[in-house]
């Protein structure tokens, strides 16, 4: 496989170059423009040509204008000579202006090095004003003045800011670079349905009232999971979909009701297959969007392990500081924090043992807030010198203390904190403040790409406030072959682990899968485990389990969260810069404003009314 | 541009080689099989393999037993000899059971020229059942023995006959040709949202009740329309997507209310560089798919004219037999048939005069079908001596049939057919008819392609149920700028064309497109001459007249249908076998039982309650 990697990786960067080399010279144009704005160079001088875009800048010397003009290829600087003052005074030219200009290409004498097309300008002979504009309610530069609600009620004008455009391209570049590489693994693009059944479970269904089958209701697809299976059971063998997604839950920060993901099954494959082939799909995006060659295979971390060093299943490690488990050595030595915690747990940050009283209390505040939650922070000082200076001396002795630095695997100069209480808080408390840490001391570089691969995940979760076991990825997954037989007692429910996988990038999850169950009565059963009845089952998901019964081959797959992916290799922490038309956090489009009221008329068709809101 | 699309095309023929080559080796296969069941051949024997597939047919002769294993890729012939006999008594082999085999590739002594697999076979050492299959209820062949309704519901089993495999795999082929095609042209992708404003105006929208904004709803788009337009504003000058699209329309047949675009946008281009640029995508696509070289400019036909000579705005320019108008030259005559008819209209049927009595009472029946709904049908038939003989003799004699002759171009050996009565429905018949004969006579060769373009299309057509002035094409259509000043003069509303376009494939069209209205003030008075009131429009379009006043440059753009597109490709007149999982006539998806009543927590959360329908 990886010589074939490297050819692929090859053909890519051929269509990367081609990619990069057309969008300077599109060649069919003919009335509006000879050339682009990215593409003058000082070959062409001499040249007559025409030029059509938006006005950058307007700048006056004298009785010379200079335009800077921009499309989507570049910026070219146009000059106005004295000879068109009089149209100029006529039709003043303003920002985002969109004209047609004439004349012929001139050498700079003050050359901008800074743009492809800085060594030359047009000296202009005649132009036309084919859209006045406008002044934009804010800056459209990198650095704008609009706020986020302006910015997305002009999304059309955000849209022209080189970020925003970089990102689009970026994603772009992304699709393109996952399609060729999953094209040379024979994988075929297959639609599915965006009207179909809803089967509500975990995450709620957008739903779509039916009017030529009323009081019918079809969802809008979570994912095409049930689709990708048939196909395997089809015998299509190798499927994928660049697919939107819609998913109606309370929006958090930076999550969007309808999304993307890239969407993958195999047939015929186990675990290894499919992480083999998605992790080359990987290497192949980073060096084509990135030119990073990734020549190691990617690291494996069960879930258990990622839980226990890193306190959450999608590890960052840019950097280590894994998280110590002291609970056994700390406990009965008359301190009462440790004595009645379920958890205690330690980390060593590195070259932190000269950290400040004060820079000691803002750390114990930072652990004590609401999101965090802990009532207190233990802190060791092991000093360059080798002295050991803790918040609990009181307690513990040297001779304790170095167990601790064993423990963390602390290095003279390291500052050892410590949180104790209840095992699940404390756990993502210190899973909190190890990132925290890692952020003070630069250690999360964005430009730094450390994949892995977290394997083993558990079957089910528990579902606090639904009491009941619900799937931790969905109820197509298959557990691992030997815990099928715990699947008989629920009392074994959290030992059992299941055939998935997550591949995490730097401490954020962009994509899961597993290998799924091919079989009805294993499928049967799964339903039961999760409480569903057989009536329920077969209602819901009676064409998957009949489909089991005609020759369904094993098969698993992989899903990824294209938005998220094109963000972290943007290096953003916001998907919403990488989407062009997103939603706010109310799941509102401020500049359709959509979600709104219809018509009676619509409503009548589809023989619904509405239940109004109280006015309280 | 031909330079240019040569080389395109040799790219294509690079990666169309490229991909059928790789399906046949899919190289990154582990535990569950080592080559495809299209792989192997001649230099492959005497090799261990394993293959992993579906069991086609199972044949014994004497103590031997033959299998045909079946995947995506192929079909090979594996060999069971008696060893394994007792395994097979234990466990025998049935139609579409998933099996998994190994044993020694082996020159096969009755070789089977027909598949690529057939010079060899497998002789089995050892094999397994991974699943067992019930028999399906349909032959899996390409002449099923399964009536429509079953082959949906068990749509699973329907997409692994080899038609349908070779349909999807085709769309497959023509999206990844586009896809590479708008590529190298530098269009790039990007995604628009499904979650947007109802702004009905045209065919019914989806709606998506909000949850979180109670008592409002989104719509499902019934196209990328204003957001494409929107990116053209924001400077993204060559925008495509293979997107989805959604009408809540009563269906006709092989209509679906999910279906899928090619939809396209341009800046700074006229008509003419559009039907360019998409001439050359087509051609590239004929060439990828079909192999065929079209090395002429297809013929662009107007409106008008497509009217007056073919009955209808899509002809089929297979054949010619052009309609020709006898009105003038028929009338005052004494037949009152004539005299009373708004339009008279003949055809020439090539070489049809010596039809008998019985196949002209025939073609009579025919036009008097209520779908054609005309009364009656005139003949001239012209003999092959040059004889003219009428079914209308008593008030026409010869010089006066000359004159017919004359006008539908027949020769002799042809059978002149005139239809007479209302305009439009008189030109609808005869074009039908013109169809009809053209189907007799052969002359609609599946396996020939004649694109054409038609073109300057009316901007208004009149609706004549709502009595009113209706778009043609939608009301963001520009109309030809000397018909702009017509448009304050409902009397010739009739006459303003737009500089719209149809690209028409053999009969059907395939994709269409305007140059767009890009200024403020004319989009208001399109809006307005459509009866929307200033309120309405700035409800329903107000982010698109506000962006129009930022810098908005002139563009245009194309969508094709490609259900439609794969379909006169693949060579069928239905599109739902070019769709994964297509829904019927009613709009329901059988297989998964879509649309279904939902939960009444789902409707409570939503806000809305459920008007049920009269019992009557």
């Amino acid at each position: 496989m990886a010589e074939s990697l490297e050819e692929v990786v090859n053909h890519s960067e051929r269509l990367s170059r081609e990619f990069n080399h057309i969008i300077l010279k599109i060649n069919n144009l003919r009335m509006y423009r000879t050339h682009t704005c990215g593409e003058l160079r000082m070959e062409q001088v001499g040249q007559q040509v025409t030029l059509a875009g938006w006005v950058q800048t307007v700048r006056k010397f004298g009785s010379i204008t200079f335009v800077d003009l921009r499309d989507r290829y570049g910026i070219t600087q146009l000059l106005f000579g004295e000879n068109l003052n009089a149209r100029l005074d006529d039709q003043p030219l303003g920002r985002e202006f969109v004209i047609q200009a004439t004349g012929v290409v001139t050498e700079r004498s003050n050359k901008n090095p800074n743009i492809p097309t800085g060594d030359v300008e047009i000296t202009i002979a005649d132009f036309k004003v084919l859209n006045a504009a406008k002044t934009p309610p804010f800056t459209l530069t990198d650095d704008t003045d609009g706020g986020d609600e302006l910015r997305m009620k002009y999304r059309y004008l955000d849209l022209r800011r080189n970020a925003v455009k970089q990102n689009l391209e970026l994603r772009y570049r992304v699709g393109r670079a996952a399609r060729n590489f999953l094209h040379t693994q024979g994988f075929m693009d297959i639609e599915t349905p965006f009207l179909i059944k809803s089967t509500p479970e975990g995450a709620r269904d957008f739903v779509v009232p039916s009017r030529m089958n009323p009081n019918e209701f079809y969802a809008l697809p979570q994912s095409p999971q049930t689709f990708k299976q048939l196909l395997m059971v089809s015998g299509y063998d190798r499927y994928y979909q660049i697919v939107k997604c819609f998913r109606d839950e309370d929006l958090r920060a930076d999550r969007q009701p309808e999304f993307t993901q890239i969407d993958c099954e195999m047939s015929f494959v186990e675990q290894e297959d499919i992480l083999n082939t998605f992790e080359n799909m990987f290497k192949y995006i980073f060096k084509e969007i990135k030119g990073l060659d990734i020549d190691y295979a990617f690291p494996r971390m069960t879930w258990d392990d990622a839980m226990e060093y890193y306190g959450n299943d999608k590890p960052d490690i840019r950097f280590e500081m894994k998280l110590a488990t002291l609970t056994g050595t700390v406990q009965n030595k008359g301190f009462k924090v440790f004595d009645d915690a379920e958890l205690v747990v330690g980390i060593a940050a590195k070259g932190c043992a000269e950290y400040t009283r004060k820079q000691l209390d803002e750390l114990t505040d930072w652990v004590k807030r609401p999101q965090i939650g802990m009532s207190g922070l233990i802190y060791v000082k092991y000093g360059a010198d080798g002295s050991l200076k803790s918040s609990v001396d009181k307690f513990f002795n040297e001779e304790e203390l170095k167990k601790w630095v064993a423990a963390t695997k602390a290095e003279p100069g390291d500052l050892i904190l410590v949180l104790a209480g209840k095992e699940s808080r404390t756990r993502q408390a210190m899973s909190a403040l190890r990132l925290e840490m890692g952020e003070r001391l630069g250690l999360r570089d964005k430009n730094v790409y450390k994949p892995l691969w977290v394997i083993d995940f558990p079957l089910f979760e528990y579902a606090e406030e639904e009491n009941r076991w619900v799937a931790r990825h969905h109820p197509f997954t298959s557990p691992k072959p030997e815990h099928i037989a715990l699947m008989d007692d629920l009392s074994q429910y959290a030992k059992i682990k299941a055939n998935a996988y997550d591949i995490v990038l730097n401490g954020t999850e962009i994509g899961g899968g597993s290998i799924r169950i091919f079989q009805r009565d294993l499928q049967e059963k799964m339903f039961a485990a999760l409480g569903m009845s057989p009536e329920e089952a077969d209602h819901k998901f009676g064409f998957l389990l009949g489909a089991f019964e005609y020759g369904a081959p094993p098969h698993g797959g992989i899903a990824f969260g294209f938005d998220r992916l094109c963000s972290l290799l943007g290096g953003s922490e916001s998907i919403r810069d990488f989407i062009a038309f997103p939603k706010n956090n109310s799941g509102r489009d401020v500049m359709l404003d959509a979600p709104a009221a219809i018509d009676q008329h619509q409503l009548d068709e589809l023989r619904i009314s509405l239940i109004k809101q109280d006015p309280a």
